[in-house]
């Protein structure tokens, strides 16, 4: 599986490419960072981020788009920047119909290094740890997006056996409720 | 002028056209909502947003675009929605070098009533009358719209004396500081 870790800002975006499965050791394709000039108007930057995940996409072929997930709790100043990038990302992977994962920033954390209250240290020195590289990848926007990436590879195989049994619940209670019916329907 | 006025939002996005200038009647040329189901996935429901936007921006060729300035501070729950929506509408005006315009809920309301807390039925019944229109828009986000482009065709030449009067400023300044070199240059 390749996937395209995205970490939404206006400022800078990072993002970074990891192929591998679960339980086995995981490759990076590439990392970067999409910035854009804060005291340019907002439009511009995001037409400008959207060419730099367009370059990406183009690039690397994901087949999933990790985005994180924000919340507006947190860091208000900067949530509104944060939603709106992570819009363009989501937009660019839809339109391709490359399938786009969510995740919460303590979902990343806990992914790689096993608590969901790491710090962006922490987090930088599994990401090294875990691709192998020779030093953490900076800024933290780049180190940031590749845990994003790692994380939903390791956690995809989780949430399809829970895709796939809550689609298997569904399938079985229709059927029940249809027998229910067709019994209904004989006794009536 | 020829303004379109987006009032920003994942489920209803309200859509409006307005053309005009300042001090005269102004004329509706368009109103509508772009809506996306709930249950879709956020990025295939942006996808459908940039579509609608862009219907609307062929149609219509606006001159400007207008869209609400989105607070953090208000309705944290379907804040990010918004945000995001915002980013859409900002980024398919923007790819076409149509100038973005944010005016905040408070400045469109006292823009077409007269006071920055007027509630949604008041914006509608003005909204009517400016325009001239038989009943009020349905359903309120479709009024918001056309109220953000009334308001940025009222408020665009004071905005742009504004900004006039800061470019002249600063050229006077250079001129001021080039003078400044040049008598230092003699006199050294």
């Amino acid at each position: 599986m390749r996937v395209l870790g995205v970490d939404p800002g206006l400022t800078r975006c990072g993002v970074g490419v990891v192929e591998g499965v679960a339980g086995r050791p995981l490759t990076m394709l590439g990392v970067g960072v999409v910035r854009t000039p804060a005291d340019e108007e907002l439009g511009m930057r995001l037409v400008a981020i959207e060419r730099g995940i367009e370059e990406w996409l183009d690039t690397y072929r994901p087949e999933v788009v990790a985005v994180e997930r924000v919340f507006s709790q947190h860091n208000v100043s900067t949530v509104m920047g944060t939603a709106q990038a992570s819009a363009v990302a989501m937009l660019c992977a839809s339109r391709r119909s490359i399938p786009v994962a969510l995740h919460t920033p303590s979902e990343v954390k806990a992914a790689v290094s096993g608590s969901g209250r790491a710090d962006k240290a922490q987090v930088g020195a599994m990401v090294t740890r875990l691709l192998r590289l020779d030093a953490p990848p900076k800024p933290a926007d780049a180190a940031d997006a590749l845990a994003l990436a790692i994380c939903h590879i390791w956690r995809a195989p989780a949430q399809n056996r829970l895709q796939q049994a809550v689609a298997a619940h569904r399938t079985a209670q229709a059927r029940t409720q249809a027998q229910a019916q067709a019994t209904k329907g004989r006794t009536a």
